[in-house]
């Protein structure tokens, strides 16, 4: 079962990402060996995102254990740089929906919340102690943002393996002012995304990944041949799970491609600018990025 | 066993975290309920970072597995932007611990590797299509080091489930320039943390988190009460791990607390800059963080 876990999710076996040439990491001979399995292992290789819930609520006694577990994910000098917004009063779901239309479908999400880095907490620590905060920096910055990264998918890997289904939503940030407001978001806190989490009412679709030959690197990072990896990527992902033309984007702009995959889909996605107010949020917000 | 463990990572009951007149959630009554209990979510509870290690080798078929794994993560906008470097070179290992002493206990670790960022793979994507890349600014770099710290949890909660453990290290920052240059890093990739991965040769120890009344917020950010709150917490961790005297950061400086905690420790460590030149290598990279 693990074996056609990891086949389907990159649409090849294991074997096929390891250059056949490549015995600097030992792994000749190696494929005869059995996989590991257990629940976790299935857990996470079953990942996918659900943007269409049951309309059953999550009971209040998961969801809190759940954060519990979240937040036993490591975190950057133990610092705990994280903090979460459960939206539950439903008129505040309704306005921000109504500045950001774009995340209208989450309203009928069970439970909606906010991933948000928090940097503040460690200041105000200093300033209790009258220490001064030497890290007003570009550092700082990051590793916040990462360890709330981390913290969210350890819910969601969680979620996951109870039934639940979630979707991480970046577009929060589309409309961030209007969001930090609405969240009373003070200095130094900031919003890294959403997170729907529900029962799933269809199983979601999984997103192949790119081969391992392209994300794993050996002593020195290499990408020589990236295009001719990324074609045949595009043309396993396309013969699974089609891009059906009319959800080409920019056609006016770019036509209608006659073979349209993932790297003609984010190639059009990035030539226009998106949130290119974040940095300005972030200073306003009182980062120095320097 | 799933409450025991709970109770172990908080250092108090799931029922001492709600505070007793919130009602906005509906949480009352509720702790008579069961608790949800499988093996992911006890994998995810007894996480542990280990600095010690077995020196028996993680078999490669099992390594490949796990990078098939944790690439399964969620991913901004399915942008992937993710790189490993496996370092499996030893003289490469020693010349980089030569250069950054602090991280010098690595070499023993049987597996190490760097988690970088990419965000150069979609910017070749867009210049093989000759389309523009129109994203230069703080939001593509902060999603692409958020990406790396989601893929790399995952790693770490796929390798905890199979009995080994890890160790990430944002230490490996402290030395970028010539970390870079031994991993031949390209513009817009950027190291975010190391991890080593190995068999434990102890159980290591489980840290004690801030309990959810901090963490978790209901419509609105809230520390009012943080310091009397964050005072209970570094009681309670105190209690079952206290740190010794001669760990006490630069009495020189501070003298030596009588109560030393959690907050003490980060404070003091927080008063002296560090990695204040991350903003720079960043820029060097090629980032636009405006």
């Amino acid at each position: 079962m693990i074996k056609e876990l990891i086949d389907a999710r990159y649409g090849l076996p294991l074997s096929g990402h390891i250059p056949t040439q490549d015995t600097t990491t030992g792994s000749e001979g190696h494929l005869s060996q059995p996989l590991a399995d257990n629940e976790t292992l299935r857990t996470i290789l079953q990942h996918a995102s659900a943007r269409k819930f049951e309309p059953e609520a999550v009971p209040e006694p998961l969801m809190q254990q759940l954060f519990a577990t979240a937040f036993s994910a490591p975190s950057k000098s133990d610092l705990q740089q994280v903090s979460v917004i459960r939206m539950i009063d439903p008129s505040q779901r309704n306005r921000i929906v109504r500045d950001n239309p774009k995340i209208a479908w989450t309203k009928h999400a069970p439970q909606f919340m906010i991933w948000c880095a928090d940097n503040r907490r460690i200041r105000q620590i200093c300033e209790t102690k009258k220490y001064p905060f030497a890290n007003d920096h570009l550092d700082s910055f990051m590793n916040s943002a990462v360890d709330t990264g981390i913290a969210m998918q350890t819910f969601i890997i969680a979620a996951d393996s109870v039934g639940l289904r979630c979707c991480p939503i970046s577009e929060v940030r589309n409309s961030i002012e209007y969001l930090s407001k609405e969240l009373d978001l003070p200095p130094h806190v900031f919003p890294v995304a959403g997170l729907c989490v529900g029962w799933p009412l269809e199983e979601p679709s999984i997103s192949m990944r790119l081969p391992l030959d392209i994300t794993v690197h050996t002593n020195q990072y290499n990408d020589d041949s990236l295009s001719s990896k990324v074609k045949s990527y595009d043309l396993r992902r396309e013969s699974t799970d089609q891009t059906p033309t009319e959800k080409q984007r920019q056609p006016e702009r770019f036509g209608l491609a006659e073979v349209y995959g993932w790297s003609e889909d984010h190639a059009r996605q990035y030539s226009e600018p998106l949130r290119a107010d974040f940095g300005r949020y972030i200073r306003k917000q009182g980062f120095d990025l320097s």
